[in-house]
């Protein structure tokens, strides 16, 4: 089987993407890295942090530590680090449409992102939310943010709304379209054939029969039922502060949370510096770190890389698995 | 100095508090111990555990493993392990605000007291939502509820309320009742000369700023500020999500959740055998277990005593705290 191609988009400049790609690039590797990047900011980049680096080509297959594809997206300043300049936000995003444009394609079987600065992005004049948000658009279908590292992973029904929303956003539709979605890419993606999914209620005791609120009884367990009918294994709606416990953790392959706060807490304690953050429900597989810019870290070198490696290595298997598949 | 007096209440006798309560018994300790319960119950639990328990008439200083002193309450009936019969809820309540009222008393120093059930109280004709709630309505005080372990001490603002409602409650007399009455436990019963109190924001990503809600700048920091001009140290308001990260929590004396399942996951992620549930504000120090009455394990010597057992260290340790000083 030829190795997977996955392409590498590093985030902003100014910030510690682009270094974290210079140290993944040291890795060894059984996959092809493209970056989509401004070869001034990667060479920036690994000068400040003192480690080789041979841009290369695309296609010239290189998997040496060291070595790095690149397809040139021009950054319009370079910034210093720790310095975002709004101008470069059109080449920020560009690089992210590109990347995923090549992936919709076929030319690469995965995407794997850098943090962006979404203040900065605003700022140059370009309207984002979020990456997720950006390629669910571009390959026009839904998505799923699935944040996991080596103890849990977590799939959320709604994600970046006022706490004040969030009663009223969860509905039989979003959480059918949720499970179905986190279900297929257990399967076809972390190849899982049969997956145990736990979902929390959205109150706290899981309402507690009513008493606490009755969003369970009358949309949760519903919708767990019906798919439940569909053969699908749904444990829940389980109270949230209880399903976490590491012995229960154990016997699900993913926790689906019904919101932000209720469900990225324990993840981010359990396990920060090798947690990714996954879009599921694209064509392509996506991973992206779980970090922001870190700003007052860029430039210095002691940046972790932990994040990104892991997501290099985890979109790896990912397309490796749907490739077996094809 | 002499030793602390602790009043203790097994909770539900068809559950696992009789036996946690023999088990907390056979250990050595530094403080005396007062059940408020149904020998029989007690000699029925020490039965099926096959463990010693000399029961004896308080003021003779029982202090020895498997001794314990008792103030009887007698149950209306000797349920079997397993299944609760609420004829007895009387006597539950009743050994609670007897217990309660020894300490407000001055008889005791402290009370530690294991779960109740809710569903069988309320079938029994009490009306009840926790036992937080009935001491506070005892004692005629406003209190606040935490959880502690050995990683990490929550505090809530709001506690059992459906998800919907938790928005409006986030007011700032709620924030100021809450923060003045965690300050001061932290200083007076866990020895924190200035304690530094993380607090999260209400939305995610503690609002990002407005654009995903604007109770962090609206409520939360104006709260935040006017204490900290009286000289309190607060952090925050913290996105949830990383406050928890283990490298953060290290520097916090205590975490300030704005609701249930946004504090309580990583609590009981981190330790959920050794997490106990506190009552600050009380005239008396209150350590509960953080856990249910365990019906499915109830009588078979397999129910963890972990929780109780701390509950009651730190309850005595709590009143020795506040015996020295006056």
């Amino acid at each position: 089987m030829a190795p997977v191609r996955l392409a590498l988009v590093p985030g902003e400049p100014a910030g510690v993407g682009p270094e974290l790609c210079i140290r993944l690039a040291q890795q060894r590797r059984d996959y092809r890295l493209t970056a989509f990047a401004d070869p001034r900011s990667l060479a920036a980049a690994a000068q400040a942090l003192g480690l080789p680096l041979t841009l290369v080509s695309p296609n010239q297959d290189a998997t040496q530590p060291g070595q790095l594809e690149i397809i040139e997206v021009a950054n319009a300043t370079t910034p210093d680090f720790g310095a975002p300049d709004p101008r470069n936000a059109s080449a920020v995003i560009g690089a992210l449409q590109q990347a995923a444009a090549a992936c919709l394609h076929g030319d690469f079987d995965g995407l794997v992102t850098g943090p962006v600065h979404k203040a900065v992005i605003n700022e140059g004049g370009i309207a984002y939310t979020g990456t997720t948000e950006l390629l669910a658009a571009q390959a026009g279908c839904d998505v799923v943010m699935m944040l996991a590292n080596d103890i849990v992973r977590v799939a959320l029904v709604t994600t970046h709304l006022p706490l004040r929303a969030v009663a009223d956003a969860i509905t039989p539709q979003g959480l059918d379209r949720t499970l179905r979605i986190t279900h297929a890419a257990l399967q076809r993606d972390f190849g899982i054939a049969d997956p145990v999914i736990a979902v929390l209620g959205l109150n706290p005791h899981a309402g507690e029969g009513g008493h606490l609120g009755g969003e369970e009884i009358g949309i949760i367990t519903p919708a767990l039922d019906a798919l439940r009918s569909e053969g699908m294994q749904l444990v829940g709606p389980l109270p949230a502060d209880t399903a976490f416990l590491p012995g229960k953790l154990r016997g699900f392959d993913a926790v689906v949370a019904m919101y932000h706060d209720q469900g990225l807490p324990v993840l981010k304690y359990s396990g920060f510096e090798r947690a990714v953050n996954l879009t599921l429900g694209l064509p392509y597989p996506r991973v992206a770190v779980d970090h922001g810019t870190a700003l007052d870290l860029a430039g210095q070198g002691i940046a972790d890389p932990s994040s990104l490696i892991a997501a290099a290595e985890t979109c790896a298997r990912m397309a490796a698995r749907r490739m077996r598949r094809m």
